[in-house]
């Protein structure tokens, strides 16, 4: 059980300059987030794609902005507790809240703030009916061990970076080969980097990997187990693929979670707060950036920074009680300069 | 008169993003300030010292944010009006407003917006009984031209950079030289750098220059023209000093000016706005940064931006009456591209 005065949901933006906040207020946090890597929606979807309205800086795109917010909040790093989503948030008697997370993390947490977007990234599923009941054992969403695939027929479903990525590396494993590896993909045309497709051609041309066209539609079992994909192909044909391991990478996209279930006053699917401190209607939960909604709202990350920095003064109010926070200047507070790791006037190291 | 969208007053870091947020929305600006170079604070109280709270930057000094800053608003680069504070403000039957400034510039102005911080710049006055009648004639705070000195007995008044600066350079005219240039310091320590020191000591020595240490504490005149200040040394004693023309250079401190009486709500002297286009409680008037009060408000550069963004929305609403103004992100909206003289996926150049 890990005691924290802050837990940030939610590692985009928004949820890294909340950690740099609420450490100028000397606040400790923890952070989870659903993704593998910091930096949510501007690694996710536009890690390469420049951005103009970041106030004082003409132009980055969103994994320079990542690398920028992470080098701030050096004096403040949180531990990160990565590839987990929140499943449990309980009010305990003492006021602080009981959470857990899908890798069973549990926090004791003051505070909670909610930077959580468009909501936990999760992996698109293969819409089969029945399917799901092999998900974890025979339907992969993504990969935990290569050794996992050893001796068996395994079918790449996907057409981007990451699933040509992963095809080719089960093709080229050294040792626990695969018995066969296909990459299954609705188009003959693939949304990959130029090498990357250059790479599978050439796999596919030595025989390491096969390619088709097409989708998959049905399966078929044995025994309880899955031993054959049923593809329908753009011409309406349907054959079976024989696989006894399905990896779909089709890409992620955001579900809100079990936000929703918390008994938190919502509207349109947002959290709605307060803008005087960003609290929710749950009082320790704040919630900032693009999850939440009051009047006037704007999806802007900036927005988000200026409210992680008022939900900063809301959470001091509770984990200092009865102490009046005052407003410090990054660049005249002694005590801010201590806290940073800075000598007056002088550059971080 | 100028007509205009937008007139924003004040060119400190919020003014200047202010005209950045209007630019995306395709709203022209115009900027008035009273001082003679954008920047406002940043340039005036802390050209040189850290900023550690921009987010995205982790380090900056006062001086670099407003070069940022006013790259950033490149593609919308606005007229300054430097200089000059707003001295008239009227709202016309046709529902603009009527500007007037202190140098005599009109604007028809759509919306306003008060970016003007702790309040517009002044010099800070010589406090002595009766001597401000001489202001403008033989009592000045800036100067116009230097050959408004020839022939006469300067006494440069102050101890920064500002004041040694002009003291050395009228002391080494080519052409309209004054009769005699005295710099008059309370102390014998200067706030400046430690070249121009040097160069000050240097020119008493060859003479050029006088150097006295003490306050102005009242004054003698003859014929309604001045003629000498009564100089009070660190030992009390009061002495004549032959002057024909006094240039005070005390530095600059903050006046919340005319504001005060356009007939907006104010709550100890900030402008009261609401939270969703920050506008104030007269139609078409805006208030952003630090001249802004609302519930949870602090002083924050990183809130300013953030308000300038939604009172830019606030505005569309007036600029473009009936028109939805929808969200767009510069990073994957071709109009917005556009605006920015952009093409997609491409730095500025």
């Amino acid at each position: 059980m890990i005691s924290t005065d802050a837990l940030v949901i939610g590692a985009g933006p928004v949820g890294l300059f909340q950690v740099f906040q609420l450490g100028l207020l000397d606040i400790k946090a923890h952070v989870v987030d659903s993704l593998p890597y910091v930096g949510g929606q501007c690694i996710e979807l536009y890690p390469d794609k420049p951005i103009y309205d970041i106030p004082g800086t003409p132009h980055c795109t969103g994994r320079e902005l990542v690398a920028s917010l992470l080098r701030q909040l050096t004096p403040f790093t949180p531990p990160f507790h990565l590839e987990q989503e929140v499943s449990v948030v309980e009010k305990q008697p003492d006021g602080r809240f009981h959470v857990e997370t899908s890798r069973g993390t549990h926090f004791l947490a003051k505070t909670i703030f909610l930077a959580s977007g468009v909501g936990a990234f999760q992996p698109k599923k293969l819409r089969v009916e029945g399917l799901d009941r092999f998900e974890g054992s025979q339907l992969l969403y993504r990969v935990g061990n290569t050794s996992d695939f050893a001796g068996k027929d395994v079918l790449v479903v996907g057409g981007d970076d990451t699933a040509l990525g992963w095809a080719m590396r089960l093709a080229t494993l050294d040792a626990d080969q695969p018995k066969s590896v296909t990459l299954l993909h609705r188009r003959d045309v693939f949304q990959a980097d130029a090498d990357m497709v250059l790479m599978i051609e050439a796999l596919r041309e030595g025989g390491a990997l096969q390619f088709k066209v097409g989708q998959v539609t049905a399966y078929e079992e044995s025994g309880g187990q899955l031993t054959a994909a049923l593809v329908t192909d753009v011409d309406g044909n349907i054959a079976p693929l024989p696989a006894d391991t399905l990896l779909v990478m089709q890409g992620l996209s955001p579900k809100l979670g079990p936000v929703a279930g918390w008994g938190l006053d919502m509207e349109r699917k947002q959290v709605k707060v307060n803008t005087a401190t960003f609290a929710t209607s749950i009082p320790g939960i704040f919630a900032v950036g693009d999850i939440n909604t009051y009047p006037g709202k704007k999806k802007l990350i900036l927005s988000g920074f200026h409210e992680s920095a008022l939900a900063a003064f809301g959470a001091a109010e509770i984990v200092f009680p009865g102490k009046e926070t005052l407003l410090q200047y990054t660049t005249t507070s002694p005590r801010l300069h201590k806290l940073l790791g800075v000598a007056p006037d002088t550059p971080p190291a």
